[in-house]
């Protein structure tokens, strides 16, 4: 990566004030639920259990015996504090969120690993691979697949590799309106060191607070951008991985047609072939102009018709987000039975009114209602949902404790059977959520991203479960889901990743030949086996 | 691939009249230059040959003898006819051209075999890794970089592998606006069939007459469009791909974050890893808005400014093509010494004449002059540029006879860099040109693609030769360019592909770790080594 380009003006690090992250669930403690609310939570869901679960005391925990001491050299850098190993045991799916509460840490790596440098993620990985000792690369711990969570049993030890230090933003160069990012900058840091410049990433995934640059990478995550480009996929220029066979750096690049792309491969690989440890991330100008507005329609499939000619339609609006009509009531927006489409266009350069209207007159052509946005007014949608969306996760974790199961999962699939994909899983997913929780539950549905030749569905799956047995009914849900998706040629993932929970899907998605250049290329970068084994692809056969 | 989707209607063949193809140069016989007219175009040329080489006849060729019959089930497929065999040599770089015209034709294919079936594919495979024979996937033989011509020595045999008879669009899908058409189809006649439905691919790079969809999507083709989705890679919903251990076929999906995209590790992999027989392209509403416009600039470096601020406007033009003042001059566009951006817009949906002036007011913020463009007048700098560019590789071809030197290369770097890269190459390349030839030449320069963070520089050598001399001054030409790219940090190729030309400049850009991954992979999808080899990576170990 050629350092043409200017250094940040001092200070570039932000030092937000620390806050107490949750040990258990989803971002800082102080945000977290009280009990008295997630008993009123509980009383929405017919079913819910009467008291939460408590959470236990990090202190309290009965964690496996730490097998693996690190070397001299590299002790200054890890950590076996319980509190460490507690919070790194998981991500943070619902399964995770329960078995943590639950106290069952059995999977907690021996020691959590924070490398200063980039020589010390070489050091770790020389250490680990001679050592026998897993190696799990940790962003900001937000997986929702079990991308994070150590499973496959056979080594000698496991650190989990934190790479939170690594959190600056190196480079920027401004001709190309790039950056030279460090893995391990959380969405809020990464902005803040971008924003006396006035540029931005406009990455914004739901977990922005709590997730990595590396980790948005390392899971080709879905961001900001509802159409054109939806994937972080798009805004990398070149990456340095780290791989236990040497470091891999791309050139910069804003497009190349030599050879299977190199930064492609290791977008998605989920920790499996490297450590992604920077990053030159094109940036975008900071918007001064935006605009947004829901449009309501009567029928959900008509509103999936009007989506589909604003995917088509080259205006490429940043937001476009479509909620089925049990999504908008669970999110406070429309009115009882309409599906609500949320639209946003925004511009650093010429106002956006025109194109707002433009999707308005599209959206009206296709049958649906505009309301005009009114920000900061009560009945401003577009703001409502945009709290409520950032508000979920603290939601999910207090149904968790009232032994409420909530599922979420994404796919994409193309127009011809988008609708069919829909009907399906409402049908079938809730017959089986039924069979499992002896209630219907709710399932829904947003559209999050949108494409001319499909969308990206989301589901979000409530139903009351049995204390107890929470984790085990949840996988009897999610097995169903795969099975849908399967069935309908649907991805076991748009943005979520495949982990551990989504291997039984990717393994029927993925093309066998694929697989065989996968495993081969595994074994050549990685021979002794150290890289989040499980992860996308079986662990090499015990040494 | 799910065939929820409606076939076309019958007719869908489309029958060309049979034009007489060129076994040694560009396109057809009868568009070739005359003699007559070779000798003019030289007479531009200070230092060309005063007459034409002579172009040997067919049968007239000295063909090393055929090493392997085909297997009694194949035999109908395959052909050892001195023609095929000549006009499957090479590609259509000026080094092919030269050698063809010279007779030297040491490595013709042993046979070149035409599949009707996929299954013939497999066959084909088959029987080749059993019988030690090479296999070179040939689409329509329009490569510049080796990429179709057998140089690895060891194979018991070789067959070009003609994939012109998979040329089928086999299924159209309008919800998603998607179709799943064969490899083998060519430009024109992919089109042809696509037209009856109102929809068309809208790649058309300046092979698109001789160049195929495999092709394409081998090499990771830059086409039409000069900005946003500059790749064929962009437009690519699925892909099947014969390996020699399997089928590789990928689910259709808009959208997918299901670990390192399989697709992406099959485009641009040029024949070395598996023969792509099919794909699932995203497609275009045909056009029915269009608007174009010239601008010129005093400073080439001024120019540069303004294509950047187009780059990152948002407006996204189809057309963006800037010709710094040699070049301009060589396709007879602009005025002496100005730099000339071509801009084209269009729709399908909305006219387009606001986003032209969008971008007229940007290009003249930028020191620009705008020329309204007028269609069909004889100062139609834009019609006369696309003229220009269809009918150059004739002239190449012509100049080739001639005994002048031409050379093109294009690249990619970010911004940064790309004044400094454009000096670089006149004065450095420049100087390499008169070492060579003992004239200064020209070295001109175009942008053919634009991103937010960089250019698609191409450069277009040209020089008078020494009739016998003149691959080995290519060479040193190539040489020289590949230098100095590599030095700049500059793509080996942005859309011409890699294939054994290249591999120098490559190996050097390719990060080692991804080197390794690469070869693992291509052990694992063709453990006997028989496809393609020597491109992109070295063939294993003579077995």
């Amino acid at each position: 990566m050629a350092d043409r380009s200017t250094a940040p003006s001092a200070p570039s690090a932000p030092s937000p004030a620390p806050r107490s992250r949750s040990w258990w669930g989803w971002g800082t403690t102080a945000e977290a639920l009280p009990d008295a609310e997630c008993i009123a939570l509980g009383q929405l869901v017919p079913g819910a259990a009467d008291t939460p679960r408590p959470v236990p005391g990090v202190r309290d925990l009965a964690l496996p015996d730490v097998r693996v001491a690190p070397p001299a050299a590299l002790a200054p850098l890890m950590s076996c504090d319980p509190g460490e190993r507690a919070s790194h045991t998981y991500g943070k799916a619902y399964r995770d969120v329960v078995r943590a509460l639950d106290g069952d840490l059995a999977a907690a790596p021996d020691q959590v690993v924070r490398p200063r440098t980039e020589q010390d993620v070489v050091d770790v990985l020389d250490w680990a691979a001679d050592a026998d000792v897993a190696v799990v690369p940790y962003g900001g711990g937000s997986s929702v697949v079990g991308g994070v969570e150590y499973r496959a049993g056979r080594h000698r030890g496991v650190v989990s590799l934190d790479l939170s230090a690594l959190d600056r933003v190196l480079r920027i160069d401004r001709a190309s309106r790039a950056a030279r990012i460090q893995a391990g900058a959380l969405g809020p840091g990464l902005e803040a060191q971008l924003r006396p410049h006035g540029l931005t990433l406009r990455h914004f995934p739901q977990s922005f607070e709590y997730s990595t640059l590396g980790g948005w990478l390392a899971t080709r995550a879905g961001g900001h951008y509802a159409t054109l480009h939806t994937h972080i996929d798009d805004l990398v220029e070149s990456l340095r991985v780290v791989t236990p066979v040497g470091v891999n750096e791309s050139l910069r690049l804003p497009g190349s047609g030599a050879g299977p792309s190199p930064d492609r491969f290791f977008l998605g690989s989920e920790g499996t072939l490297g450590v992604i440890t920077e990053a030159w991330m094109r940036l975008q100008d900071r918007p001064r102009h935006k605009a947004s507005a829901t449009v309501l329609f009567d029928d959900v499939h008509t509103a999936m018709d009007a989506v589909r000619a604003v995917a088509r339609s080259g205006l490429h609006p940043a937001n476009c987000r479509l909620l089925d009509p049990g999504e908008a009531a669970l999110a406070g927006v429309g009115r009882g039975g309409a599906s609500v489409l949320v639209l946003g266009v925004e511009s650093a350069h010429v106002p956006v009114g025109g194109r707002l209207a433009e999707l308005l007159t599209l959206a009206r052509d296709h049958g649906g209602t505009p309301v005009p946005s009114r920000p900061g007014a009560p009945d401003d949608d577009a703001g409502r949902w945009r709290s409520a969306f950032l508000r979920m996760p603290y939601l999910r974790d207090a149904l968790a404790r009232m032994s409420v199961i909530t599922e979420t999962f994404e796919t994409s699939c193309t127009w011809d059977r988008a609708a069919e994909l829909y009907e399906a899983v409402r049908t079938r997913l809730g017959e089986a959520v039924t069979e499992v929780t002896g209630t219907a539950g709710t399932v829904n549905c947003r559209f999050t991203h949108v494409y001319p030749d499909g969308p990206a569905p989301y589901f979000t799956v409530v139903a009351p479960g049995r204390r107890g047995d929470e984790v085990a009914m949840w996988d009897e849900i999610k097995a169903a889901s795969l099975e849908i998706l399967h069935d309908h040629g649907a991805s076991v993932t748009h943005h979520h990743a495949v982990g551990r929970d989504h291997r039984p899907g990717y393994d029927r998605q993925r093309p066998e030949p694929f697989a065989l250049a996968l495993r081969a290329a595994k074994q050549a970068l990685d021979p002794a086996g150290i890289l989040n084994p499980g992860v996308l692809i079986d662990p090499p056969d015990a040494r």
